[in-house]
């Protein structure tokens, strides 16, 4: 955990998180981008963005068989529930997650506010950029960035505090929204399951609501089918009227094994296909290949240096170490970003 | 506290929770009642199990409003959220929540292999039926019970056991499966909203888990679409495989104040229509209420001593008190059971 925290903290240094602020409204881009990738596609391809391989086919075999009522896989329509990781699955997660650049952004944008902050640790060295101190930085004190920022909204607040910053902050690399680092053959297999009558849902490590300000817009998933970690919300009467109030308490942890917990908690049915890029995301993998009909586990293999980036085992986010692993022994579907995908964000090209 | 848990086991006690076991499999008879009654009806009313009056009139009048896109309260479909109370508010919940008989049923058909429960309170006054030892439970003990009960259990097991007894117990008063005591009038509302665009969710006091082995079958809300009260969860490896273990310990509490946070968590957006009968449901309206546009708030009034019961300040389930007050004031939609259904369960008659 330590050598994690290290390793996030050399991601801050090195970024030195630069924020972009822009004033154009970028939002409509990457769907009319979808939209002319769409109708340059082959007809019938549904995975325009997948090159022809092992990955791809074990996609549509598995959709032919689930979905084909002669077939002795065949799964009734509301059964057919699929679950995605968030981070590095759905979206790009380096250098850090883009949850955390935003805790960031949100203590430097709140410092005058917050004259208690002088002086104090961390919020000193993340206002300051000082690196040397932020070296120092423990665990305990990320969640204190996270809550220091997050609590004492209301649900409301928060949203427009993330709505606002997809607007104008920008990725350090690639000078776009973040919301633009979502995946362009992802999002094609989510259309394409919906289209074959699976209900698909977010399984993050991140924070629930974060996710459900973008999700519907970006992934076509509503709020009620995004599951991710969360902090205690309290119910208040305030002058204005009831209201729902972010807590500095985390309530729930939807990583590792606290995701079929999720699922079974959100869902209350076991899904029958996962896409993961984690070892964060493996008991989730083996929940969904317990079942005794048929399924199909995914996991996405970072290896693509040149147009995203290339990691797993040293990578200091999406550890992916003992799920890669057991995806080559069980014959899981690994995806290599580089060979796999013909392109891999929707901009550009 | 205590007050209720007396009056709730006077309940226990004036019952004697006899239970009719049967082999006979009556599970579709409700459908098939439900599509004779369909049958029946004038052609049009989508809600012909209740009388014209100002309770159907307010209902369909919102609809009306907020489907017509030539309204000023149109609400765009992933919007249209309506959420519903279970116990009496969907089915009934005299003489006591039908889940709480489960498990006294269940401490019942376990006794035999839990000798350590011999002697030992409450289990001994459950299995024995001692009215004097059943008279001095506290409320730690009715939530032992459940525990007790529950505990353990994968959620499979837990599953199976739930689908058994709503297959085999009767209900003391009607002797019919417990699901036969849901509201038809309340059905009718539920497929009327789905078929106008809205995504129907319960919100219950009760247990999740419990809840979801029904639903989808009997209200057509699937799984994940429920939420209620939890126990703890754990992933666990067993030797058959990964398996999810029902944990001794409580993780949520939805009711009353928890009603507006769990829809929080689970579905991420204000409803637009609630429906209840308690006090445990005032803090789901109110939240309801409190949003921008258009709103829908329900409270049913159990008035019908005849056809079901007559309870509401004075009863030991349901309390209806600041509810009742409030939704006079604010002139929310209040259900004379007696008055504006003409009918209450899809059997008999």
């Amino acid at each position: 955990m330590l050598r994690m925290l290290r390793l996030i903290l050399v991601g801050i240094l090195g970024l030195g998180v630069p924020v972009f602020k822009a004033t154009t409204a970028l939002a409509a881009s990457l769907a009319l981008a979808g939209m002319l990738l769409s109708a340059c596609a082959g007809p019938g391809d549904p995975l325009p963005s997948w090159n022809d391989g092992p990955a791809k086919q074990s996609i549509t075999d598995f959709v032919d068989r689930v979905t084909d009522p002669a077939s002795p896989d065949f799964v009734p329509e509301p059964e057919r529930i699929a679950v995605f990781d968030n981070d590095g699955t759905l979206w790009a997660e380096q250098p850090l997650y883009f949850q955390l650049l935003f805790a960031l952004d949100r203590v430097r944008a709140l410092a005058d506010e917050r004259p208690e902050w002088q002086g104090r640790q961390p919020f000193q060295a993340i206002v300051e950029d000082d690196r040397e101190a932020l070296g120092r930085l423990t665990l305990h004190d990320v969640v204190q960035v996270v809550m220091a920022t997050h609590a004492g909204l209301t649900v409301d607040e928060f949203n427009r505090h993330v709505a606002d910053w997809l607007e104008t902050a920008r990725h350090p690399r690639f000078n776009q929204p973040f919301h633009h680092l979502t995946y362009q053959p992802m999002r094609e297999v989510l259309d394409y399951l919906r289209a074959n009558g699976f209900k698909t849902f977010i399984v993050s490590g991140g924070g629930m609501d974060f996710i459900r300000v973008f999700a519907e817009e970006v992934y076509g998933i509503p709020p009620e089918q995004v599951i991710g970690s969360m902090g205690q919300t309290a119910f208040e009467v305030w002058d204005e009227g009831p209201v729902l109030v972010k807590q500095p308490e985390i309530s729930f942890v939807d990583d590792k094994a606290g995701k079929p917990v999720g699922i079974h908690r959100f869902i209350g049915r076991r899904p029958i296909a996962a896409f993961g890029n984690s070892d964060g995301d493996l008991q989730m993998l083996q929940h969904t290949a317990a079942g005794e009909g048929p399924s199909l586990m995914v996991l996405l293999h970072h290896d693509d240096a040149e147009r995203e980036w290339a990691y797993d085992r040293e990578s200091h986010v999406g550890h992916l170490d003992a799920a890669l692993d057991e995806a080559h022994e069980r014959g899981w579907t690994v995806i290599s970003m580089q060979n796999d995908w013909s392109r891999v964000f929707a901009f550009g090209e």
